[in-house]
C-alpha cells in the first residue's frame, strides 16, 4: 500500500466492532474517517465510554450522510444481518467497497449484490469467518482430501457450547466431501461396544466433538494414509484472531473489481 | 544389578516371544538359560530358522525338566492363556519367579497364585500390558482425575481394528472413574445435530475412537479446567514398546516377595 | 466440606487478587469475611470500582485488626514478596492458616515458618505456582523420567516473553534431573548444521523454546522409548488457571497441621 | 483410468524397490510387465527369494531390451543416482514415461531432460520425496506463510539421526522464506539463559530438532497470529508412506506432456 486507505465502520460498539475500531486506528496505513451508530450516543467516538479521548472520529446515524461527508474507500460492516443488505447496496452505489462479516443474505440478495459489483467494477468481500488460520485450515483440508481421502475431524470447545458438531467442523466436512469420492471409512465389520464411540458420520468420515471447561475453540483434521498421518490444526485463543482477516480484507478489497464470498477465495 | 539374572522363556516362536529372546540375549546382565517350546523344532535355539547361530540356548518341551536342569531365576511366559496358569503354579513351586504377559486367569486362579506367592515369599508379576508408556499414561490419568475431574479420551488406531472404544481406553476410563466423583460432563442442554458427535458415554466422560489407515496405536487423555488443559498422550509405534516393560519386570521381580498384578503397581 | 470456610484476602486489587475475590465469593462453601489493603480506598469492597455493589466485605488496613475482628479460618496472601513474610508469621500466631502465592522467602524465613507451624500444629501452604495442571505436568514428568529417562522439553509462549527457556521448563528439567541418571542424549556423533538446532542442553536433555504471536503459555514434555513416546502437555489459556489451585489450597490447608511448600506436595 | 497402465521397475531388490513391486502388483489398474536388475539373480521375479511364486514377471539386465520387448507405459526407477540419468534419457527416447525417486541429477542433466521431454511431449516425474503427506505439509506451509508470516518448525526423529535440522525441515524453511518477507522473529530483546534454547535461526524463523529413541520421522510447522495458532504436522511411521506417492505419480505421468520436478508441483 503506497497511500492511506480511508475506512468507515458500522457498528462500533459491538464486541467485534470495538476490536475493529482499535485495529483500524492502530494501523498506520489505515485511517478511520467515520463510524455509523444506530443509537445516539455522542457526535464523536472520543466521547464514547468504550474509547479513549484520542479517538477523534465523527459518528453518523445515517449511512448516506456518512458516505457523502467522509467518502471512505472501504466500509467494514459489523452490524446485524437485518441491516447489512441495505448497507451493502448503498455502499456499492456510492462506490464504497464493503467488507462484511455476516452470513445474513438470501441467495437472491447475494446474486443481486454480486451482479451489481461486477457491472460497476467495485470490489466487495463478504466473509462469514474472518479468522485467517481457520479458513486456511479448511482450505488445506479440502486440498489434502484429494490425495489422502481417509479423514476424521476432532473439534474441541468449552463445555458451554450447545451444538455438536461445531459449524466449522461441518463446513470443513462439506469442503472435504466436495474433494474426494464418497466412501464409508473404518473396517466394514467395526462395531461400537459403547454407542457413539466412532463419532458422527458425515459422508462416511467421522467427526468427534470434545467439550471441556477451560477450552476455547480448536479443531484438528487428521488424514491417514499408508504409513503416515497428516494433521492440520487450528487453535483460536480469543477474538483477536478475527482482526487479521479484517485487515487483510481491507487491503485486498482495494484491488478487486467484483464481489468475493468467503475468505478462502482470496487466500 | 550386581550379578547376572538367569532367565527362561516359554513360547519363543510367537511374535512377542521372538522379541523377548532378542531382548534377553542383548542385555549384559541377563542370561537366557533355556526356552520352553510345546512343538518339537530343535534341541537348541541356534537351529531355529528364526534365530542366528550364535543363540546357543537349550530347548525343553517339559517345564519341570527345564526348571530342574537350568534352574532359572525368572521365567518369562508368553504362551497361551490356557497354558499359563499351570506354568505359573509350577514355577512358584520350584521357586522360579514368573513374569506373565496375559490376562487369562480366573479370579480363583489369581487368588490361589497370589496366596501361594505370599506364603512362600516368592516374587511374581502378571502384566496384561507391558508398554511402560501406556501404563504410565493410565496411572497419571487416574491421578489427574482427582484434581481435574472433567476429562475426555481420544484413542486413535489403524482402520483394521474392529472394536471401539479400545481396551486401553476403557481401562483408562475405569481408572478415572475410581478417582473422581461421577458426573455428566458437557452442557446440560447440549445436543448432537449428528448422532454420535459427542462420543461414547462412560460414567459421564466421553470416549472418541478414530480409525484411519496408517495409524498404529495412540491415545490422548484430555483434562480441562478453568483457563487450562492438561493432556497425557501415548504413541505406540511398534511391538518393541513392550520390551521395556519386560526388562523392567525381570529386574523388579527379583526384589519382590509377593505377586503383583499390573505394571502400574510397580511403577 | 460440611461447614463454611471463612477466608480473608490480602491484596484484593492486584490482577490475581481480583480473581481471588471473585472466586471466594462465588463458592458456596467459602465466605469472604475481610480484605487487607495497604492503600486507603474505601471501608467496604462494595465501594471499590473493581467490584459490584453486592460484594459487602469489610476492608482493613492493619492485619492484626483484621484477625481480631473477623477471625478468618484462612488468609490468601497475594501481596508483594516484601510484605508476605510478616503477614505469614502474624497469621500463624493468630492461628489463621496462610495460603501464599509467592516465592519471596529466604531459606531462613522458610525454616522459621515451617518450624513454627509444626510446633503449633497449624496448616500452611506456600505455592509458587497455583496452576494445578502445570504442577501435575511437572510431577508426572518427574515420575516418568524414572522409567523413560530420554526426554526433551518444548515450551511455547507469546513472542513478548524475554527469557528462554521459561522458568517452568527449567523447574521441570530440574525435577527430571533428580529422577534419572544423568546422561547425554542423542547420537554421540550428532552435529548441528545450523547452531542451536538441538536446543538448550540441561543435564544432557534438550529444551526448546518457541515464541510466536498469539500463543499464551504451553509446555510439552516428550519421553521416547523403544517403539513408543509418552507426551505430557499443559496449555494455560488465561489467569483463571490459577484459581483452581487457590480453591484447592483453601480446602486442603484446613486439614493440615504443618507447612507445605509447593502444590506438588499436596497433589 | 479406463485401461491398464503397464509398468516396469528398475531396482526391484532394494528396500524401496521391493515395496514398489508389491504395490504395482497389488493394483488392479497397473500391470508389472518387467523389472531391470543389474545383477543376475534369475530370469523371472517368481524365482527371487524376496517374492512369492505368483509374481510372474520377466527380469532384464539391459534396459533397451526391456523397452523393446515389453514396451511399458511407465518406468519406476529406484536405482542409484549414478545410473538414473542414463536410464531416464533412454526411457524418454523410447517414449517410456519415467517416474524417478532420486535427487542425483546435475543442473545440466536436469535441463537437458526437461528440454527433451518438452520437445517430444513426453510426461516425466522426478520426485526427491514420494511421501504425499510430507509434500502436502511443505506446500501448505509455503501457502500459510503468506498470511501468517511468524512461524517455527519442530522436527522430531529417532536418536540415531546425525544431522540437525533434518533435510525436510530445511526444505520447508526455504519454501517459507520464498513466501514471506524476511524478518527476525521473537522479542528484540529476548535472551537465551541457556544457549540454543531458541533453536536454529533460518531467515529469522526458528527450527528445533528433537531426537529421542522410539521416534520415527515427524515434523510440525507452527504459525502464530493474533489470538490464534495454525499447526501443520506430518508423521511418517514407515516406508509405506512413500508408496502412495509412487502410485500417484504413475497415474499422473500418463497425463503429462513435460517433465515435472517435485511432487508438490502435481498436487
Amino acid at each position: 500500500m503506497t497511500h492511506m486507505i480511508t475506512v468507515a465502520i458500522a457498528g462500533p460498539r459491538g464486541r467485534m466492532g470495538q476490536e475493529a475500531v482499535h485495529t483500524v486506528i492502530s494501523r498506520e496505513d489505515f485511517q478511520l474517517v467515520g463510524v455509523l451508530d444506530h443509537k445516539e450516543i455522542a457526535e464523536n467516538l472520543q466521547q464514547y465510554p468504550q474509547f479513549p479521548d484520542t479517538y477523534d472520529v465523527p459518528v453518523f446515524m445515517d449511512l448516506q450522510t456518512l458516505f457523502n461527508e467522509v467518502k471512505p474507500d472501504v466500509i467494514i460492516d459489523l452490524t446485524t444481518p437485518e441491516a447489512v443488505y441495505e448497507h451493502t447496496k448503498l455502499a456499492l452505489k456510492h462506490g464504497v467497497r464493503p467488507v462484511i462479516g455476516t452470513t445474513g443474505f438470501t441467495d437472491e440478495q447475494l446474486q443481486e449484490l454480486t451482479d451489481y459489483a461486477k457491472q460497476h467494477g467495485i470490489g466487495a468481500i463478504i466473509a462469514p469467518n474472518f479468522a485467517v488460520g481457520a479458513v486456511l485450515m479448511m482450505k488445506f483440508a479440502a486440498m489434502a482430501a484429494q490425495y489422502m481421502p481417509d479423514v476424521e475431524i476432532i473439534e474441541l470447545h468449552h463445555d458451554q457450547k450447545l451444538d455438536a458438531p461445531s459449524g466449522t467442523a461441518i463446513k470443513t466436512a462439506q469442503l472435504i466431501q466436495e474433494n474426494r469420492p464418497s466412501h464409508k471409512q473404518g473396517h466394514l465389520d467395526e462395531k461400537e461396544t459403547i454407542p457413539g464411540a466412532r463419532g458422527a458420520d458425515f459422508d462416511g468420515m467421522r467427526i468427534h466433538s470434545v467439550r471441556l471447561p477451560g477450552l476455547v475453540a480448536h479443531q484438528e483434521v487428521l488424514f491417514g494414509g499408508e504409513g503416515q498421518m497428516l494433521t492440520i490444526r487450528h487453535d483460536s485463543y480469543n477474538r483477536a484472531s478475527f482482526m487479521s482477516g479484517v485487515k487483510l480484507c481491507v487491503e485486498k478489497v482495494m484491488t478487486l473489481d467484483h464481489l468475493v464470498y468467503g475468505l478462502e477465495n482470496i487466500l
